[in-house]
């Protein structure tokens, strides 16, 4: 089994670093020459491959529009697995099933990153108990699918949580997407920046996923639109209701607002 | 010198243990026999003070109301030095200096906690490297100042921040108080609690706090009310804007907006 990633930044070259250290062959593509030499240096890859056209699986591990001109044009051996990585779902299964193709999709989310990006952030451990989601619908090919799985398990992650894309795509808009966006906008109080020596544990995890990479950030957003826009005007509306306690000075509201979100945490938390 | 600490909750009772661990005599005040005799039993005190009039110094660790009754109707020792922990200071200090006192006093924020709360959560290593600010003013009396210091220096502080009362308050808006509402209604997406297995370290960092005691923290944000408003204005503001650009389909806005945070973040941590 001939294994290719495409891709060599902190996901795709942890892929290949975790694969490779389970014992499979992996090659490395990626645009710059520098980056692959990184890789091979450090272990992360057995070779570098230019296409896919001999490859058993592939692994798209690029920006969603990248991975939407991939899977639309890119030439792939007839039967080929192909996976993605993206944090959105939805538009790349719509754009792989409208038409027929000579290999079979899989729609993957690795639930793991960092706050930095690329090459020297990636390791054969980033994945380590994490999760990872495998999206399907009828159209999945069911042994490509076990195939992933068997790599995911491989790579050290923890669990296998399988959904549709269009839950995945509902669910990440809350659990990831509207946090940058949150952390993003939080840091920019004019007074945060005079703040250090205050700062304790709420304000760091509050920023903490703040400086995000603006153009994959975006893409991903615009992949997702409507749920993040459902998020966002749902979270604008309820710390509202909070501004709106305080303006009025009414003490009991405020504390039934609280009450409520503690309460609800705690039904979280038992429900995990 | 005599030390007594009242209410022995997380911080006070920490207080106590940290101090006693430096070599400090410390005794116990709280309404509660039970609370007491698990200080006693677990080392945290030398023994109960029903009164704080042979006390030298006072640390008053109890919410902001009952703080602010003891500041202005208890029986302190002419001179005694008695320090608040509250986690707002304007309305202390104004009360304080709104008449003669017979005692001197000193505003703290200790800047440690844990998600919970009470003695059980209590330990003489909580500050070790925290955080520990003062407020002061034109009043505040300068040995009384250096004593509290001194004993903070002992419970294991990192680090003395001097501010004024309204810098303090102005500034724990942003890097407390108004961290708390946002993780407090995040959590209350109706997505959130379907969410397991979708949730990296992002979700976790945005909703960490959201469990607070609603009754202490809706008293915090009432004393420190103007500033906590405008804080949780201004979020709500720049909320908006990623919200338009996501309602207009402008993903030119979006990366600038994400840009600027980005920046904004790298600007603070330089900062540091």
């Amino acid at each position: 089994m001939k294994i290719v990633v495409s891709g060599l930044g902190i996901i795709g070259a942890s892929l290949c670093a975790s694969l490779r250290a389970a014992g499979y062959p992996v090659y490395g593509k990626n645009r710059s020459e520098n980056v692959v030499e990184y890789a091979l240096e450090h272990g992360m890859i057995d070779g570098e491959e230019k296409s896919y056209e001999d490859a058993d699986v592939v692994f798209l591990a690029l920006p969603p529009a990248v991975t939407m001109r991939e899977l639309d044009t890119a030439k792939f051996k007839d039967g080929a697995i192909v996976a993605d990585i993206c944090g959105v779902k939805g538009v790349l299964e719509r754009l792989v099933f409208s038409r027929p193709r000579n290999y079979r999709y899989v729609g993957t989310h690795p639930m793991a990153g960092k706050e930095t990006s690329g090459i020297r952030s990636a390791s054969a451990t980033l994945f380590k108990g994490a999760n990872f989601i495998v999206t399907s619908c009828e159209r999945t090919d069911p042994d490509a699918l076990e195939t992933v799985e068997t790599l995911a398990r491989a790579m050290g992650f923890g669990r296998i949580v399988h959904c549709t894309a269009a839950e995945h795509d509902r669910k990440i808009a809350i659990t990831s997407q509207l946090a940058h966006i949150v952390s993003n906008a939080y840091v920019k109080s004019p007074y945060a920046a005079k703040s250090w020596g205050f700062t304790g544990g709420s304000f760091q995890d509050m920023t903490r996923i703040a400086g995000v990479d603006e153009n994959l950030w975006t893409e991903l957003y615009f992949c997702n639109r409507e749920s993040l826009l459902e998020e966002t005007e749902g979270l604008i509306e309820r710390l509202t209701e909070y501004r709106d306690a305080l303006a009025s000075c009414d003490e009991e509201k405020m504390r039934a607002l609280l009450r409520e979100g503690r309460e609800k945490r705690e039904e979280i938390r038992r429900g995990r």
